[in-house]
């Protein structure tokens, strides 16, 4: 993974560079225009240094379905929004240090500061929602954030939970974070004009993606580098979060060898980086990190041949790329 | 305080009993239409137990100035979910055990799960409130959300803070406490077709009674009593949450006095109970317990006053009743 030939992030939203400005305007002045106290708060935040693919694909779904309206802004914007309140409030849960290479809010001020941060934060995304001209949008934009909350949730009640099968993964990932991908895709096509069926084709496109995004992230978790990725890893199975390497290694594992691990997961005594060393040679042996990946090649292999639907574009090609950015990326 | 003569919350209600049945059976159904895995922790969530003085105060008001409409409805069980969104992470804020004499969902389940399903109320009431014909309400309703958690985060902000006076004190229980008691009086009288004036003195109406609220609750986590409020109390100090009380018992004490009582505000040895009881004499000897109740009085009274330009009417009536039970009430 990784050769000089392939496509950075940057050059596959070149064709949306100045809307991608514009959020970046626009996150600015969220931090800017806010009460004195809040703004160093928000500035520590870091709403603006994510790698902005869920903006990307607004825009570029736009491009490539009909045309790219002011809403469009104000919908990536928001969606970044939703997204980074969501993350002030996983870090918390996963007593994450760093993100972005910055540290986190709960380390930085403490965790009732970051509660109040990620509600903010996600209330002024429903305040910049509201001024987009299409009400059908912003109630969707409620119904997707409540299946982020529902998916996050049931991620908690089935922490350190050895029956947690592939499916209910699957379930679970496309709530938390396929539904973002998904509201992006959908509402870009929408707010472009496009007819229903394409607009259809632009949901499945984001979800596909978007649960392809989780599954790496999953990867990344137990084989990325801190340095690399910018922000805490190791902290799935410290937090018992059974993700599909490690569901596809326990469910080919003898009984005792199951209960084994499932107890290593479950040890205090056990740092969360010493966990992750005594898994990760035996998912890589046993081909389950491959696995993995190749499932969420499956994802993105179908996204992209949803895009034979559109019409061929600049655009769209930036989409094909997308989808394969989203699977060999190392952060 | 507490006469036999004196009007109870139910028959300050009673005009708009069948409107408060009807948030009632909204919330019931946000809870068993909910996802099975989730039911049972909304259920935890207490939805319907609280006095309901937020959605009496919007079917009052509409009552009040126009004509009751099922927008009303939904308008009042979008803003009680939100009160209650906020209680469930203002709980994890303040470590209380207790609330609406249940066990507090951090206590229950964890801070992490409280987190999360305070969460999903919060977009839960904005996919209700998208569900009005008024797109204006829903996006005041985003201002509001916004206001509480600015009023929450000034609090954190200026935890332990000796230098935290009147005026700062007001202007955060008005974002965080009044805001919502002004949208629940503006939206109640807008969304019954009031004239922009009455709309205003509703609005008024509901930020002074909200504000004077906010001041006997913090009245009564100093002198109130677990068994009747049926929630953990005494954890404002505790917290360094420096309430009215407090503010103007150290506003006129010897810089001595100030820096002992702010030490043992910090103190991590003496527990809650403790640093209630140290303090509640003197609050109680000084008058301050006494001047903080009437200057939620004086809040009270001008609502009363502001009502004045509205009809006759039982509507008004309970309105006038309900401002005099915010001040009287016990819990």
């Amino acid at each position: 993974m990784g050769s000089a030939g392939e496509v950075s992030a940057a050059e596959i939203l070149a064709p949306v560079r100045a809307e991608m400005e514009a959020v970046e305007r626009r996150l600015r002045a969220e931090v800017e225009q806010a009460d004195p106290r809040l703004a160093p708060l928000l500035a520590d935040a870091s709403l603006l240094r994510g790698k902005g693919l869920r903006p990307g694909l607004v825009f570029l779904v736009a491009r490539a379905t009909g045309a790219l309206r002011p809403d469009h802004i104000t919908l990536a914007s928001a969606l970044e929004m939703i997204h980074n309140a969501t993350l002030i409030h996983d870090d918390i849960l996963d007593d994450a240090t760093a993100r972005r290479n910055q540290m986190t809010l709960n380390l930085k001020y403490n965790n009732e500061m970051a509660v109040l941060i990620g509600d903010y934060i996600f209330a002024r995304a429903f305040v910049l929602a509201h001024s987009m001209d299409s009400a059908d949008a912003v109630a969707q934009i409620g119904r997707m954030a409540t299946a982020i909350c529902r998916g996050e949730i049931k991620q908690v009640l089935r922490r350190f939970d050895a029956d947690l099968d592939e499916a209910a993964y699957f379930e679970l990932i496309a709530e938390k974070t396929g539904s973002l991908y998904e509201a992006a895709g959908e509402l870009g096509a929408r707010l472009a004009g496009a007819a229903a069926d394409t607009i259809r084709t632009c949901a499945e496109y984001g979800a596909a993606i978007g649960v392809a995004f989780q599954i790496v992230d999953d990867c990344l978790d137990l084989v990325g580098q801190e340095a690399v990725m910018g922000k805490t890893l190791a902290t799935d199975l410290d937090k018992g979060k059974l993700t599909l390497p490690v569901i596809r290694y326990l469910g080919a594992a003898s009984p005792e060898v199951r209960r084994e691990l499932m107890e290593l997961i479950g040890s205090a005594a056990v740092s969360r980086g010493d966990k992750r060393a005594r898994f990760v040679g035996r998912l890589r042996d046993s081909g389950a990190i491959d696995y993995a990946y190749a499932r969420a090649v499956q994802e993105t292999e179908r996204a992209k041949g949803l895009l034979a639907a559109l019409a061929p574009s600049p655009a769209r090609t930036s989409l094909e790329q997308l989808a394969d950015f989203v699977v060999r990326r190392q952060c």
